[in-house]
Parts: structure tokens; sequence; C-alpha cells
């Protein structure tokens, strides 16, 4: 595939967004562009390049029905589509290259609940690729990282790279859903290295982060509150208040006390309670996460904040269910895959400067990879591929600047050459 | 009309609930049944019943515009409905029988936003009059009120009763929402005595309270807060929290001192905010209610609750805007016309018992018409007429016994009868 | 006793205010006093007087002791303080007078920790009669309540009245720590009627209240939180912390859904704890009341607080200690009694203007005895005596006019003989 | 001096614990043994040793001269002692020793608010140098560092070293008062290098920590809620509740938003407030801080803290006072100078270990001196010298092994010595 073929794939992509695990029609694009461009080994698709029971924060059937039918009206085809059925989405390309290491590529393909910019100065808007799908958005790049994976493969199949490569094509990333149920497939457990890619994180066209780090660990609550309801004029000792118990929950969470081994967050992000002024609520619902600098302070924020919602719970004498959203852990990438990278990157066309190590400041569930690979001994490093994004990431502006999806093919197929030479 | 046409009246009301500002077919399928039956001297309807811009609590343009075409579709009078656009709903229908006081009778006309139940033991349900629109339901009885109401007007134009009679059909009580607009209409102005009727609250067929007490004064509050969002795992400390503004003022509303000068109550129903739980919320909205025995007391919480809702909202750092959704001032009912009323029901067919007076403990928009006639030297009463009712108010298996139409009719014209004598 | 006596005995008590369970010189002063000049049939004295084991709100041995200690120093009878050691204080009188009913007269004396005013116009200070015992008064008039006692003894003593009379000056009303113990002691057993008195209570001299309701049953809890001490900047995680738990406790109480059967009241009177800005503080300790218009809204209000006491210090994982430092009931006069009282009032020489009824917004616990009485089918009365006070109830210019003695005398002596004629 | 000397002198002050800004006895008894036993160029003593003006958390006069009382008793040089009045200690002592740099050692010299322990395995009791002031302590180890300073000038005015060294016996280190006074007295403009000490902080006798880093930047702030009393039963609509402000207050300040830019922390340590179960709390008090790894979060920390005190005091209708009590920026040792004092270690006989660098987790106004010498381009550094200290800091039986006096004043005069050959 050409540059150009990457490009226009992308687009196709970023036409076609997809939330998290209804990634139907991006899941068969793909499996079609490499099935017909490339000798692959193996191509694993939908329950076959993930485990479907460790798959988490996955939609409602509804919701998946939707987008199920949309991806078929846009003329997917039925064949692939029947096996994903049910929210079983993203795929595993391999390519055996003869004897050497198994070196993995993670990138991820869903798109975001947002709205796209009709701006005229929003490229796509002006060259006719904006999403076709109202609502929903690739505002976070993870079309170029797709298309970014297709174009090692092809490199790496027409190199002197002696070894195994692996793409795995994630789904669910933006709900932290995917991570944890592409490294339980079985298809990570003979990784000697990974590599995972980001493009932009507001580092311009022409740099490189050879080793990210600061993935903070992180696990999504949902938290419904159930009282009694009453007449609030004429019966309000009858109520058990879901209002009152969701608010004192929420003021607690953020008053947790802090620990002295590093970052922590906690977040309230959603709320939602009750049906009228002069009723005591019966129920009400938030949704929040913590995080921690490790998995161990995370896991210190969350049993705290279990401790938290149940009592605040039990204050306004209410029930409370407690339901774990998505998870991921923390990672560091590893040093001496970093250094690789970097002298990958430094020999690459384009590419002006390179920048050693990162904080990332948030959460990612390519850390769920990492660590299964580090675990087994082997090396993983996250890597950025700068590109001047107009508007923030999750932004309704946001776009890459596709000269780096030729950056990013030309840094990781470096590496990996190197890694199998 | 005889007590089978009320009766079928009432149960054609029952299966078409509109809500508050919405009874389009209401007040159409009223209009034509006071003028095809009735020598009335005067109907005033839409606009002319009250003083549109006095109204409370009118929904938007969008739920406005869905119910209009929902009482087009079941064959609505255009001409009627043409003046009810906007939702300018409501009826005053006026007897004039010659020399004698002007006396008021109110009755109310607006459905809740409820489910009905299918149970075959929901009458409605076994009889094949339950509401014909999901989630829209006559669960407090106003399809009754408004049949009590015709046959009050029916009665009267056959008595002896010297005066003019006024039949207020109000809209939009349960939002307490329309006892405003008609106490503003001009109808009201030259009334010497008003009467207002409620069926059931918890009194038995056979049994009426002469006098309804204890209204609680009632304020509903909507507050809005606006912050700044930001990511709550990378920038926290750019966001501004709206929705820990949200809990703040929750518990501080429910925390507010009380006042020795009788019962208050307030009451946080409905919150909501945010988008996403990685997302520090940008906005967040609750909808409250303050009540006092008296309008003094309830103008206390109202003003505790302005300066809670302000300050949390700054000390996050948030703009709040607070609208006030309804109001209704306390009222009492006259003794002296409460003797009446007792005397009227002894002398009536079917009521075993009559109560002199309970207490509401809830609110009443009816205030507002009671107060502007106090206000002017006239008399008021607020009369409650038992009925048996499987379920409590406002729940899916309310009904009315409607030999209790009856009962209502007879009370009250006999009331007026002896007014106008 | 002429009235001069009496007025010397009030600021003899005046000078030498004791805090409840401390009113050891009171007590003997009383003792002596009333042994003196009376032909008593029996004098009931200290742990006689009351049931110990019923006390409620003691102070400690330190306390106890060093008021023991001031009481021995001014000079009071050996043999008789010998009897209250450890807080055993209060008196019954018994003046058996022939057959006839027996009657019960309570009145209180104990003083309050408050400073007394220096200033000249503060007419204790100029008549030198102000308090000998710095941050220690009569506020309350409880001085005047036991010459009051005294008097009528004295009155009933020459009188035609033809049954018992028992006086029961019960300590430790001003903690509501004394009346349950009282009620106790068997000497309330035989009571058909029982009369309290009070003076002040904003009504002037001259005007009495016949019979005093509205008397609100109370409990006072006190809650000890205990942590964990860490420090605040090195080891956050370490605290477990006592100063969140409070801070919550003190939110929710004041947040406690609220009862539709009646007036209820909730308050945080004093908190504290922790000991430097820069340590999670191990301890704190907060002092609630609950208050209802019925014993049953006061257990309804004392039960949802230990509820709220309870979770607010297992959401900070703190332990919560809750102990009930006093409790009175709720009451009301009887209104048989209360005419009698009427009637006595306004054949009493002073007595210019009489009230039937009013309501004492506060608490009381006289209550335990008026139940006790009521119980067995006798009546009881509060009586209120009106009086000039400069200063309101418990400030440091309250005083009381004088002339209230006298009237309180003869009110109360009035309607006892009409009780035994 | 010889090393018995210094382990009297360091015992003699232990015995003689004084608080912050009443460092009496301690200033003089430095002054007495300084001046017979060194040939020093200069001593500038109390108003001469600081900036009186930039003085912080001064304690009251009563306090003051409790303290200055108490030096006297113990036979305090008078003439000495009157130049302190008022809270004004400290000393700075020069030793001018030739061309070269000029060097600074800073020590703190005052005892902290607790009792000590008297059991026998605490050594201070056993060995009969208990703290003759009972509830006061030096627990933290700063009459070693008194000592250690002492002796470092010996050694130093023995040497071979070439410049001029500066000692400064900082009072008030404990409520981080005295560091900003000390910055400001002008004594510190001409420094070229500054070394800190610190013994223990959980390091063993034989262990060196080169450059401690890691300072937190602190603010700690009173605020005063004043709001108006009311009976809590009867009025309690004309209170303005201080204590509801208080909890308020409470919550929010630890639920403040977190900041991406590194650590923060929040602290309310003490609370006070009210005077009875029924009344409504006219005033109330806390006392709270804030950190921050860098100055900049301590200030974002404090902008926060003042918003939400302003409104959670208006919220509740009450005032609030708030009032700065100390203050200090964070700083960094330079590691150049580190390295020195490293080398310095290594040399030094006693030390096993040396450590380059370590995080002190909490704050120190040392880094006001810090910060000025490294302003003007001049190296900083803070040394830890290891000590077993039985009981934590702070706490009744912590103690120093004396053998680390010896190791302080080595390292440090090895150092000193480095920088002036």
């Amino acid at each position: 595939m050409s540059t150009g073929d990457l490009t226009a794939l992308r687009r196709d992509l970023h036409r076609h967004p997809e939330p998290a695990w209804c990634e139907f029609y991006t899941t068969a694009r793909l499996a079609t562009a490499l099935e017909t461009r490339l000798p692959l080994d193996a191509l694993h698709i939908g329950p076959d390049a993930i485990d479907p029971d460790a798959r988490m924060a996955v939609p409602d059937d509804e919701t998946l029905e939707f987008w199920y039918d949309n991806a078929r009206e846009v003329g997917t085809d039925e064949a692939i589509l029947e096996r994903l059925r049910g929210g079983q989405t993203g795929l595993v390309a391999v390519c055996e290259c003869g004897e050497g290491p198994t070196v993995g590529l993670r990138v991820d393909i869903d798109g975001l609940p947002r709205e796209e910019s009709t701006d005229p100065g929003h490229h796509p808007a002006a060259e006719g690729f904006r999403s076709v799908h109202e609502g929903v958005m690739h505002a976070c790049g993870h079309d170029a990282h797709a298309a970014i994976g297709v174009g090692v493969l092809e490199r790496i199949a027409d190199s002197d790279f002696s070894g195994t490569l692996k793409v795995f094509f994630q789904p669910a990333e933006e709900v932290i859903g995917g991570g944890k149920a592409m490294a339980a497939s079985g298809h990570v457990d003979d990784l000697d290295f990974l590599l995972a890619v980001h493009v932009g994180l507001d580092h311009p066209t022409g740099e490189v982060v050879a080793g990210i780090d600061g993935f903070l660990a992180v696990t999504q609550l949902e938290a419904t509150f159930t009282g009694e309801p009453a007449h609030a004029g004429g019966r309000p000792e009858e109520g058990r208040n879901a209002i009152q118990a969701l608010a004192t929950a929420t003021n607690e969470l953020y008053a947790m006390p802090r620990h002295s081994g590093g970052k922590t967050r906690v977040n309230v992000g959603v709320v939602e309670g009750g049906t009228a002024a002069n009723i005591i609520a019966e129920e009400s619902r938030l949704v929040a996460e913590v995080r921690g600098e490790t998995t161990t302070l995370m896991e210190y924020m969350n049993d705290t904040a279990e401790r938290v919602l149940e009592h605040a719970g039990a204050l306004h004498d209410c029930e409370v269910d407690i339901a774990v959203g998505a998870k991921a852990p923390s990672a560091e990438s590893d040093g001496e895959l970093a250094t690789l990278v970097e002298t990958a990157a430094r020999g690459t066309d384009g590419v002006e400067s390179v920048v050693a190590s990162d904080d990332l400041g948030g959460s990612e569930d390519a850390t769920y990879l990492m660590r299964a690979v580090q675990a087994q001994g082997g090396l993983a490093c996250y890597v950025g591929i700068g590109t001047d994004h107009p508007g923030g990431h999750h932004t309704a502006t946001f776009d890459v600047d596709e000269a780096s999806i030729g950056h990013g093919v030309s840094v990781l197929a470096g590496t990996i050459e190197r890694l199998g030479s």
C-alpha cells in the first residue's frame, strides 16, 4: 500500500467512526484491506482476536444492534459482520517472517461520542470525509493508528525482518474496555516485545516521543442508590432519599484522603436522579473514576471510594449498588526498547526532534498488554508520533496531519526491523 | 346531562389525559360539551380564560407542538384548537341566573406524566378507558373534577339559584402553574364566593370534608450551575466543577435552618449533570421546592435557598442561574362558607359522613383564586369529596369511584343554591 | 415566713448559685430553712428525695468535689452535706393536712454556667447579692422558684387545705438531668395532682399563664469520633480523620428528613477536635440535641441521628461512641387543672392578666413528673408566673421582679387550697 | 569544646525546652557558651539576629511573659534576657577566618508543646535531663542541632578554613515562624553557601543524607466564623450557625480540586465551636494548612481554600475572618553542594552509609534562607545526619543518639573546610 493508499484508508475510517465495541464496519473494513493486500499468515477476527468474557464497559444490546445495522446498511461484508455480532470486534494480524523474536504492535480503532465540526476550516469537512454518523467522531486519531498498523504490516512483509510480527487492532480503548480482552486473547502470550503508538498528544508533526510514561491506573465506578419515594410536602418521613445519598457520596468522594505515594485522582463525572420537585427521589446514579500513579495507589483510592459509597448510602438509609465499569493498570515504557525507538526515529525522514520520554497524565488500556509482555520477561514501549492537530484531543476540530502516518510507519517499522535483524 | 353522561364524559377525558398547558383536547372537548348542552351566557376559551403572561412552568415549544398535534390527530375541533395554540388552555363558563351573588367554582383539568396500570384489576384498563397516551395519566382525579364542573353548571341552570355562576376549568395545576394565570384573568374580580373541589385525598366514598386547610405555600426552583470542563486525570486544576456545586447545594438545602413559626419543607427532586466519568462537569441542574405553612414561611425558606444556591456555586467557582418554576401561596378555607357546605353535604344522598376540616399537607394553586376572592372581601372554601381510590394519588392504579361525581355535583350545587336564594 | 423572709432567702440562693447536681449549699440551705420554720411531716433529702440511679448528665467527680468543697467552705451544715456526696442533691418536703387529695408542687433549684453582670444597673450587683461563684449564675429564676416552694408550704400549713402537699425541690433541670430521677423516687406515686411553676418566659409582672403547653421532647447526644493520627504532609493515607467524620456528621444531622407529624428540631451545639494544623485529627467530639413536638417525633429524630452518626464515622473509617446526655418527654397541661389555676389567679392581688395557655417552645424535664402523674390518672399543670426581667433568660442581666414571688405563692397556694377543700 | 562538652550542652538545652519565640533561656545559654569559649568576630543577639517585623506565628503576650518569667527564674543572664523581651529570640554567630567565601550554617533551637515520657527506658528520664517544663519537650532534636552549631564554630575556628562562617541559631521553626525573620535579617545577604542540618528523619546513626529535597511549601490558616446565637428549640430561624459554616468549610476544604503540577495537601487540624447543645453556635474556629510541592502549587491551594472559606461562611450567613498563621516556600538542595557534603561524609569516622538524596515529605522554613541564598547566586544544601531515635519525631519518647552530634559537626565542618580551602 502506498502512502496515498494509507491516507485513503484513514479517511474512509474517519468517515465511518464507531463507538467502543461497535467497530463493526471498522473491523470488517480492516480485515478486507489486510486480506486483499497482504500475504498474512493469520488473521484473527472478532471473537478470535479477543477474549469476549474479558470485555469491559460493553454497551447495551440496543446500542450494539443500532451500530450493527448501521454497518450492514453501508454495505459491510455480511460474512465478517456475522462473526462480530454482539460487540465482538477487533483483529489480530500475524506475519511470520522466519526465525527471530515475536514483536507485537498495538493500535486502537474506536471513535468517540462527540459531534464533528462542520466548519469549512476543518479539513475533513472541507475534503468530504467528515463523519457520516452524527454525534460520533474520530476525535483522537485512532483512524490514523489503524492506518499505521496496516502500513507497518506492509513494510515489514517487504523487509529483511526476521521474526514474527503481530498487529493488534484493539477495540474500545476510549472506554478503557478493550485492552484487557485483547491481553487475555492468548495472542500476547508469546510476545518478546510490544510497541504501542499514539499520534498527537500536543507534540507537533516531526517530533517523536520514544517512550511515553506516566499512565495513571484507573477504575470507573457506577453507583446506583435506591431509596423510597414519598411526597415531599405531605410525608417527608416516609422517604429514603436517593438524591441526598448521591450528594453525600459526591462530596465525600472528592474529600477522600490522598496518598503520599504519588498522584491520585477522583472525579464524579455524571450524576442523575429523581423525577419531580415534589417527590423524594427513589433512585439516583453517579459515574465516577479513581486514578493512581501506580495500580496500588488506584486500588487505595478505589477501596476508599467503595467505603464512601457504601456508607453514604447507608447514612441515608438507601441501598447502593456499585458496578465497576472499566479498569486499567499503570505501566512504564522500558528504557532499553525506547532507546531503540529513539535510534529508529533519528534515522527517519521528516522526524526533526526526538524526545526521550514524556508523561501521559491520563490513562490507557494498552497498559494491560504492556504489563502482560513485561510479566513474561519481554519489553514494552509506548511511542508518541507528533502531529499538528488544530483542535485538542476529543474536541470537534481535532484532526491529524496525514504526514504523520508515514512517520509512524517508518519509526515503528524501523524499530521492528532492528529487533529482528 | 344525566349522571351517566357525566360518567361517559369523565371516561373520555380519562382516555385522553394531557399534561400541564397541553390540555388541547380537554379544553376543546369541554367547550363542545358545554356549548351543545347548556344555555351558557358566556364561554371564555383559552387566552380569554386566562392571563397568558401570568402562566408559570409552561413546557418548551416542542412539547406543546407534540400535544397540539396529538389533539389534532384525534379529531379535535380545529377552530377551537387554533385559539389554544402555544399552551393557552382552560375555560371559564358563565351562567347568569338573575340578581344575586357571583359565585365561582374552580376545577382543574390536567393529567400527570406517569404510566397507567394495565392490570385487569385496574378499572379503566378493564373497561377500556385506560389512557391512550403512554406515559400520561389522570392519576389525581382531575377528569372527575371537570365532569363535576359540567354537572354543577347543568344543575344550577335548572335550579332556583339567583345570581351568577362561573365555573373555572383551570389548566396546569399539577405544576402549580395555572392558578395564578386564572386568578389574573379578570373573571375572578367580581366573585363574592369561591368554591374549589378535590376528590379522594384518602377520604372514602360517602365522606365530605367541608373546608380543607393546611395548604402549604410552595415555590419550585430550578438551578443551573455552569463551570468549566477539564480532563479529570490530566488537568483537574483547570476545571470548575458543576457537579461539586450541585452536591454542595443539595446537601446544604436540606440543612437549612427551620422556623419556629410553623411547618416548612424542602426537597431536591431532580438532579442531573456531567457527560463522562473522566470529564469535570461543565454543567449541572437541580429542581427543588420549598414550602411553608404560611406564605411568609415559604418566603423565608426561599430566601435561604437562594442564598445557599448562590454560595454553593461560588464556592466551586461556578455560575448559578436560578429560575422560579412555579409558586403558590398558602390559604385557608373560610369557616362561614364551610359551614354552608357542611349543611349542603348533610342533605345530600349518599353522603354518610361530613368532616368539618382537614389538612391538605401539600400545595395547590387554587390558593391564588381563594386569596384573590378573600382579598376583595369574599369568602372561599376548598371542598373535599371522598372517593374510594384503589391506588394512592399519583400512582398507576389510582382511580375514582364514579359515584362520587354525583356527590360532588350535589354538594356543590346545593351550596351554591343556598348562596343565591 | 414573711414576704421579706422569702426575698432574703431568694437573694441568699442567688448569691450561691450551683450548677446541676452540685446544689450542695442550696439543698442544705433549703433543708435548714424548712426544718426550722415549718411543722413538716417529712423532709426527704438527697438520696432519699431522688432515685440516684435515674440521674442523667451527672458531671465528673472532679466537678462534684469542687462544688462540694465550695459548699463546705461557706459553712454548710456538715451532717446534711455528707448525705449529698457524689451529686445526690434535692429535697421533697411533705405536709400532711388531713384527709384529701395528694398534691405535688415541683420547683427546680439549679443555676447556670454563665458569668453574671457586674453592671451597677443590674439589681443583684447593686444590692450586693450577685453570685459569689464567678462563671455560675441564677440566670433562669430557679432561686425564685425555690423561694416560692418554701412560701407555698408555709401558706398551706396555715390554711384550711385538707389533704397532703409535697413540694419537690428538683436538682439539675438545666441539663434535663433531674426530672427523671425525681419522678422515679417513689414520692410521685401517690399524687393526684401536680403543679409546676416557672417565672418570666417573657410574661411581665402581674401576668399569669394558667397552663403552659408545647414542651418539646428532647434528647441530648454526645458523639465522640476516634480515628488515627498521621502527619498531614508526609503520610495522609495513614490517618483516619476524626475531624472529617465530625464535619460530615454535623452537616448530615442538619439535613435529616423532617416529619409531617409536627415540629422537630436538631442542633449541633458544641464541636471540638484535633491538636495541630499538621496532624490528621485522632479525636473529635460533638454535642447535639434533637427535639420533637411529641416524644414519638423526638424518637424519630433520635433514631435518624444515631444512624447518621454511625455512618458518618464509618464513612471516614472512624469509630464513633454515642452517649445520651439527657432526655425528656413532651407533655401537656390538663385543661381542667389549668382552669382551677386560672380561677385562683383571678382572685390574686397583683395579678392583672391571666392567659389561659401558651407554648413553651423549648424543653423541660418537669414533663417526667407530669407524665408520671397523668399516667396514674392524675392531673398536671405547668404554671407561668410573669415577672419583669431586664435581660432575657440565660443572659448576664437576667433578674426577677421579687413581687412575682408573692404572686407565685398566692396563685399556687390558692389553687392547692381549692383542690383540698 | 570537647564532644563531652557538646553533649552536656545538648542535655542542658534538653532539660529547658522552650516553645517558638519563647527561647529566652536557650538564646541566653547559647550566647554565654559562645562568648566564653570562642574567639567570635560578632555575635548578633535577638533583635539584631532577626527582623522582628518579619516574625510569623508569634504567641500572645501572656505566653511570652510566662516563658520570660520562667527563664528569669532559672537564673538566666538578665542583661541578655532584657534584649529578648517580647519574643525577639535567636542568634547569629560570625567567625571571620580570612579571605574566602562566606558560608552560612542554619540550626534551629525551639522545642515542642508535648509532654515528655517519664518511662525509665526513655534515656533523658533515666539520666536526669528530662524536660523541667511539663508539656514542652525537645521532641525533634533541635537541642542536638544547637549543639552541632556550636561544635562547628569551634572546629572551624581551629581549622585552616579561609573565609567567613556564620551560624544562624534560628527560633520558631516548629511553627514555620522564624525562617522568614532570619532570612530578612540582612545577615544572609552576603552568603555564598548555606548549609542546614537535621538529625534523624528515620535515618539511623552512621547514615548521612547529602542533600535533602521535597520540602513542601506550606501556609497555615486560621478561620473564625461569627454568626448569631439563638435558642435551637425556640427560635432556630434567628440563629446564624457558625458550626454549620465550620462543617461546610471543613468538608469543602478536603474536596478542593487537586493539581496536575505535583503534590498538594490540605488538612483541617483543629476545630472548635459552640457553647451548649441547645444554643445555635455564635462562633467557631478552624486551623488548617495547605501544602504544595512548589510554592505555586501551595498558592493555588491557598487561593482555593480562601474562596472556600469565604463562601462556606456566606452560605450560612456568617462572617469569616481568615488569618494566615505561618508560611514557607518549597526549595531544593543544590546538587553541586550536596556532592561536596557527600565527599566530606565519606571521610568522616562513624559514617557508614551516605545517601545522595531523600525527600522530606513535610515542610521547613529553612527554605526561606535557602531561597534567599540561591536567589543571590549562591548554593544551598540541607543535610541529614542519621540518628537512632527510639520514638518517632514529635512523640514522647523521641531521643537522639548523642554520637550523631559528633557526626554532624564533622560532616558540616568538613564541608565548610572544603569550601574555603
